[in-house]
């Protein structure tokens, strides 16, 4: 049960924060889908290819293409009704993308029994990977480059799930409320990973 | 059959597509070999990467790798000769391009018994992925998220072909050329869908 | 063993090479991590996919996690102690890292038993395939399409590879000098190939 509220709650905001950057970047209809749908599966795609779980599974997904493509409708033709400031909006509804597949990603690396540190890249793949495709084809830096923290908390879920986490729903229903807090709060104070010498 | 004729046509369009596009950035010899490959084979990959079909097939192309090793060299060495206008004769190439991959891609996924949404995805995958590379690996805003219509030609000739059109050869070639036609309109008259609100 | 030597001189140069981009970048310390990691095993994981070897024994390399935690951590706390001309360092282990895993990449290749083309595109894949990755998320353009001859020497190791010379290690072992060598000859005096008309 938890596995598919986490990919449905991953998949919407994935579709969202792809459909708002397409918006932004004044993409015509099929390119808001286009992108929308790219950042909803591809995560999940990268993780799949990597961890070598079969990627046709992806099409037997007929539920989640509808959340997606709803999702994506909604922003396109309701967007201004609904939101304001499209920036901040989109990185919130990439906190929730990042969080939900980051749980999701380790769920699946536990279930094929990987290494904890495979669980973790997988966290980060998984979340991250779809907001990274989505930012390279808007010809943007990658959210995960950026300087607020992002991957981290990707990477500290993944941890969590693979130490034992995912055998308690409540728990990770709370590590996603959690997960996608700290992201927003590291958006919102600009909090820092330490830099490089210059 | 025809899916050796399409298969030859797109390889042969999409390779001098990326040469082309590799000599307006003036990469070297290698550069340009290299990004017309890509071109002509990058969308096939991802497609069967996420189709789940074997990848390794691609290894048994030795006649369409010499096609598009030809393709490019002709390029090369006779551009200045054959062709002015680059940029248009680029675009033209990749609507060519496009259109007999879209067909191809489609055909390969009915053959795996696909949903016809799937379809219609693989059309896309596979007439523009190879461009979504070249351009993201030349520096440049992918065509498809250009405002003239572009994937939508391949979404439909995908759902013409998992409709039933793949049992009439004739009727697929006619596809190609009307696919193509479209494409070129688009971008000749500057076809566009609707955009979201600014 | 060669295939061991290769694989650690490899990682660890790559993983080097993309933290140094990383520095430039002024990425975080995870953002260094991450790029240097997608560097490291980037190449190898598209020669995977495309040549159809699985993936997911990419999983198994531990030793090799480890040694490019080690170069990373190494270079973010001490690269100021360590270097200066941070982007003529980033070249140079960059030439090491493309000469080591096309090296590698070749002689995966002939495991498999691919035709020669084949055995050389790997050798291509597998040494420029981590930049690509790491140039393309750090939005930059490719060093494999810089003016300076790059891919071309993973190429010819390839061939060499592939004609028989991975019956010899210490042939193998000279191969990486040389074709290091040449890289970064290329690089300091400009070696280049034909370019294409204006």
């Amino acid at each position: 049960m938890a596995w598919e509220v986490f990919s449905f709650i991953g998949t919407a905001a994935f579709a969202i924060s792809g459909a708002l950057i397409a918006l932004e970047e004044q993409y015509d209809l099929f390119g808001v889908y286009i992108l929308g749908m790219v950042t909803a599966f591809g995560g999940g795609a990268i993780r799949n290819v990597l961890i070598g779980a079969p990627v046709s599974v992806l099409w037997d997904q007929n539920f989640l293409f509808i959340v997606a493509t709803i999702s994506i409708l909604i922003i396109f033709f309701f967007s201004k009704m609904l939101l304001t400031h499209w920036n901040r909006w989109g990185t919130y509804f990439d906190a929730v993308g990042l969080a939900a597949f980051a749980i999701q990603g380790a769920m699946l690396a536990v279930k094929y029994e990987k290494s904890l540190f495979a669980i973790m890249v997988a966290a980060v793949l998984t979340g991250a990977g779809g907001g990274v495709v989505r930012d390279v084809l808007a010809g943007r830096k990658p959210l995960i480059f950026q300087k607020d923290i992002y991957a981290v908390w990707a990477a500290v879920a993944g941890l969590l799930v693979g130490l034992g986490l995912h055998k308690i729903d409540i728990a990770l229903y709370i590590l996603l409320i959690v997960t996608t807090m700290l992201r927003m709060l590291s958006y919102r104070f600009h909090w820092r990973l330490p830099q490089g010498p210059k």
